[in-house]
């Protein structure tokens, strides 16, 4: 908090310094040079190095990610590796993010893990929507409704478990997208990585909130008292 | 796979084959055993135990909440004890659960974090929406906050970063929560704890699919071919 913008830019800031500006502690900053997501500072002296703007935004952008996002390291080091060299278009580079930012599913592969993955396929093709065939995310929410199907005991139609919600997520992106574009291309990819991890723990948040207002206007009245308590 | 219900039923079944029916390794039903997680089966020699139905319903949705979800073991333990003995209205479950399964903040406390949280609180105002003051998805919401504040450097107004997500948030809880009831208690239990966990996480999916949908049609021309590319 206490360090100026100009004490950042001048790049004079040393290790401890940088630690204390953004909340990581020094052997976690050690780890991140040594693994590459940040780049080396400035040689000052045999054993010192100077950090400067670069760094302090970078390491905030890789707190987030971690800490608030829950993205493994190894995919923080592939987004921060499509931000320094990005792809032709924004839609590649969201492409790019996306793949990064989404862990491999768990349980890929047999009988009842393949007709949930056509299930999904054909939900996304009856939404009309332009999906990569092989989109990571799609094995995500195989991964989803095959949890669905194991819990309820029900092979339930992905239509039935998913298509609601579906529609809301298509007027979101739609509002969304739009304003992902930032001042320059470094800021645009910023925002994209932002939005995107950010953005989707806000919105879990948010709906999390939402449905503690809308029960506590439907479903909260004494036990008894209408037809929505479950125990009486 | 191979299991039958009726074989379920009849309590036969050994811990090997509650793992085949699961997908659960033996070691972690041990573990989940041990941890209390599981009810003990029915011991029918000196170091043998079988199990039932119950076990089997209860695995899937430990591995639907752990791995799918993402709810730490503490989170489900707390989950599974509120299942066991769910609060007098719905409204209270729906708090309980959320609570478990809302991990804690990283960051609380300090003044930026004291700032953010006010603002948080004044946003939900703002919406009108009624929410427990103490609530742990308000600090998760201020988390997210402070974490968009870092990464932009910019002192963000919580209703640009988050209202018209909020707002469809607000629809779609609207549409969910009344679903919610299902033909006894336990089901609408389980049904409460699935849809705010997997519902959440499908959500985030579909959202990101959504994305690269709204992107394909918008953004995904050759570079150059219009002025939303970010980098020519």
């Amino acid at each position: 908090m206490a360090l100026t913008t100009l004490q950042c830019k001048s790049g004079a800031v040393r290790i401890s310094q940088l630690s204390e500006e953004t909340g990581v502690p020094v052997a976690t900053v050690k780890y991140y040079l040594r693994e590459g997501l940040l780049p080396p500072g400035e040689r000052t002296a045999a054993n010192q190095a100077s950090y400067g703007t670069a760094h302090v935004e970078r390491l905030r952008l890789i707190r987030a990610l971690v800490e608030v996002g829950g993205v493994p390291l190894a995919g923080v080091k592939a987004v921060l590796a499509s931000l320094e060299q990005p792809p032709g278009t924004l839609h590649d580079l969201l492409g790019t993010v996306q793949d990064a930012i989404t862990p491999r599913p768990q349980r890929a592969g047999g009988p009842d893990w393949d007709d949930a993955r056509a299930d999904v396929a054909r939900l996304v093709e009856d939404l009309g929507w332009q999906i990569r065939r092989d989109a990571p995310a799609l094995d995500q929410l195989t991964d989803v409704l095959l949890a669905y199907r194991a819990v309820t005991g029900a092979d339930l139609d992905p239509g039935a478990c998913f298509g609601a919600a579906a529609r809301t997520a298509a007027e979101l992106a739609a509002a969304e997208v739009p304003n992902v574009t930032g001042e320059g291309p470094a800021e645009t990819a910023r925002n994209l990585v932002v939005g995107t991890v950010l953005g989707g723990r806000a919105f879990d948040v948010l709906r999390r909130l939402a449905h503690e207002d809308v029960s506590s206007r439907l479903l909260g009245s004494a036990p008894g008292g209408d037809g929505m308590t479950h125990n009486k």
